[in-house]
């Protein structure tokens, strides 16, 4: 039974790879704090992530649209871009990114390193170019002695930038949330209603793709399996990399890692209650008209995934010199 | 001779008052440290300078033209409010700004509180108003829970938002600067060229509107006394308040303190550089032609009251409810 709605549900059999690792043969896995090897590096990544600098108006910086007070996102439907552009495709939290298999929500960055050279120059987003973000960085020299310290470099290039941001990412994580708790051991660590909606959770195929430490984040599906997406975003998914009309509408699938905090949900935005999210995949992905009450167990249990929000000090940034190239932000 | 110099440079005597209070008999007084009496209140006026959900966009908050990591400025000329309009002025940092005798350029807020009310409600600035931002406030039980204990009240009110906000801002001072530690009796915290630039600050005049403990914000001048100054930008400082010919361009002395993170400068923002601040000044308000030599040595005494910065955890915001108004960042 099991099996089957996991073959109904998302078209695709889990590898036993996936289960094997489970703790107590459950399809999740808990969420194991950062081990941080190189702390200069993860503190410069942390000032670049911060730095609106590394944008042409001088006003946005990785923290604008991934906000670590919010979720590690903007909590929008899709991101307002340099000059108010309005961007096209919810911004995904950068909490727990290190384990998707790819970024983005069509994969076209392999990981975090490439991703975060992304938007830097993206004319709808930060609007900058890598050149003019490196020339800026080199002009503070703070920030050369920074790089110069951990990458025994004396010229600063986008591969350090983007580097040392995916570093300070990657202690992103949010572990011991409750139902890590849960997984662990301590069976007092969630409600009934919770444990419910998480048997739910497995028992409809929710966790056909939404499985392993994100919850998400380890493959490829077609948004609207059994009932296609109705949606005004133009967004193509996977195809508009490939080109091929299977691909139509795959996106990454996100995690479901506090996802509590990082409304609005889908690729598109369009849907702002947990709720209203359980309900439309369960109708468009597994053919099921949930009740109520079913729905709401789900997301009692979904609830339980908000971790442990990454704590740091707010990072003090490095002035820029009178040799900085100045923000652009009006024209 | 001293004294010539400050009536020709401000057309002001300083009271008694100010002179009195100098450790050291100097016209500087060091910054205090904060001294945090309800830390709660503080807390959540941390929240809320670093809430988005204060605008109508859901991506604005105090913290995105007072960013605490880069001198509680946004180093552009004018900020970016709603929408990407243009602001009309350059945003004053955030620190030390209780040290001043009134808030905005031409004072119009009497203090922190009533100060904190304007950009939420500026259709320039946060665009929304404060019902709205109330409102959503209201409907996040972890902020009804804070404003609750700290208020005893179960009706938020805006009074309330801008009475934290403002207790937050309280404790973003900067003290133990390298010229406070000077002030306080540590003779070797300056070199002998910064001593020299406060020698000449004090001798030629700038310190008739640039002092007290914020080297500024303690009244309001004349820009462009001996010369007028120069610029595109269209405000009218104090007189856009009384409608009195003689209050034209007549600002608020701003604070000096930071001034090396808080580039660009002047009303208008239009000078990057701190050199060519000084030689503005000097001539415009002094009468005076400085050589490049004492330009640098005002500037290297200036870079000397840049203090220790607010440091605190970047804060983790509440999550909005299903009953929280939704941001309308494109319409």
């Amino acid at each position: 039974m099991k099996l089957k709605t996991l073959v109904f549900g998302a078209g695709l059999l889990l590898s036993a790879h996936a289960w094997a690792m489970t703790p107590n043969n459950e399809p999740i896995q808990p969420i194991l704090p950062a081990k941080i090897t190189d702390p200069a590096k993860v503190e410069l990544g942390k000032q670049l992530f911060f730095d609106p600098r590394l944008s042409k108006s001088g006003f946005i910086s990785c923290n604008s649209c991934h906000n670590l007070s919010m979720g590690g996102s903007d909590n929008l439907p899709t991101s307002i871009g340099h000059n108010w552009q309005e961007g096209p495709i919810n911004a995904p939290t950068v909490l727990n990114s290190s384990l998707n298999l790819a970024q983005f929500w069509d994969g076209r960055a392999a990981d975090l390193k490439e991703q975060a050279a992304g938007p830097i120059a993206n004319p709808m987003e930060m609007a900058f170019s890598h050149t003019l973000a490196v020339d800026v960085l080199e002009s503070i020299p703070q920030y050369r002695e920074s790089f110069k310290k951990i990458y025994n470099t004396k010229k600063i290039t986008i591969d350090h930038v983007t580097d040392a941001i995916a570093a300070f990412e990657e202690t992103l994580v949010t572990p011991h949330s409750r139902f890590d708790r849960w997984l662990l051991g301590d069976k007092e660590a969630l409600t009934k209603t919770e444990l419910e909606g998480y048997q739910l959770f497995k028992n409809i195929g929710c966790v056909a793709c939404h499985y392993g430490p994100a919850v998400g984040g380890s493959s490829f599906q077609k948004m609207g399996i059994v009932e296609p997406y109705v949606t005004s975003n133009p967004a193509e998914g996977v195809a508009g990399l490939t080109g091929k009309d299977a691909d139509r509408f795959k996106f990454k699938v996100p995690t479901l890692r506090n996802v509590e905090l990082t409304y609005p949900y889908f690729h598109d935005g369009a849907y702002w209650t947990l709720e209203e999210a359980v309900d439309v995949m369960a109708r468009l992905q597994l053919g099921r008209k949930l009740s109520n009450s079913e729905i709401n167990k789900i997301t009692a249990f979904l609830k339980t995934l908000t971790g442990e929000q990454p704590r740091f000090e707010l990072p003090i940034l490095p002035p820029s010199t009178n040799k900085t190239p100045r923000p652009q932000p009006f024209n």
